[in-house]
């Protein structure tokens, strides 16, 4: 059973009820351990520097031992019987503790990507941040549904 | 300005209210004209049948001379700013409206999907149907933002 970490940087702490009731439903039905955390980060004075403070704030928070997913746009397109497949052969190979990383509104730092081992996409368009939190947790329980054999996924 | 008809085919009238709320906040800052239908079909015996059933549906909901985009996984992947060229494409060559059409849990019938035009993916995952009808709103809304200029987009 993998450990989830999910780190996400932000310009403010989310006082978004209905995604954050939505984030829950999916929670609740996980048996996998989810720990969220969310990092605010201070405005700064440009794209760059916002990006390179954001990723310093993300490099701070990751678990020591854990495998990372950074989430972006250039990263792999899998299905979600792929990523499911993909968790598996994670933990076939001892990565325990997997942390998904979600970079604010300027996007991941090109350098602090180059760090992260594995980038996977969520297609071509681009998502708002409050919606790509709901998405991933809804792709992890789908992928936790693809192994479990339960039905919630249909091909 | 486009006017938009959304037109969903599923197996309960949804009772989504978190969904609904966010759908709401999107739709709220469109001035493009949004129409949504949700079409109930009854449960088929099989996927087979319910995709039959499910297209018949959408086929008779189909406003007349509007011009189709059906979401499809294995359809185009734009990114948003090539979504909102398209929209304005589809403008300047006269189809002032626009029909989306989002399947049910079977998907979209193969035969009912060789009659639209076009063909819109969300990338390679597999997204519910509630999570799609939130993902096209925000997508139809930053592309209107793209064209009127709006900062809400950054590439």
């Amino acid at each position: 059973m993998p450990r989830i970490t999910i780190l996400s940087v932000t310009a403010a702490k989310s006082k978004d009820g209905d995604i954050a009731a939505l984030i829950a439903d999916y929670e609740k039905r996980l048996h996998w351990r989810i720990e969220w955390r969310e990092l605010i980060a201070k405005k700064q004075a440009d794209s760059t520097r916002q990006k390179s403070f954001d990723a310093d704030l993300l490099r701070d928070a990751i678990p020591k031992g854990a495998f990372c997913v950074a989430l972006d746009e250039k990263g792999k397109n899998l299905s979600s019987q792929e990523l499911s497949t993909q968790i598996q052969n994670w933990q076939n190979r001892g990565e325990s503790h997997l942390c998904f990383l979600i970079g604010g509104a300027d996007g991941l730092d090109a350098g602090f990507l180059k760090d992260i081992p594995f980038h996977l996409s969520f297609g071509k368009l681009t998502w708002p941040h409050r919606l790509v939190k709901l998405m991933l947790i809804e792709q992890i329980y789908r992928a936790q549904s693809i192994l479990d054999g339960h039905p919630y996924h249909r091909e």
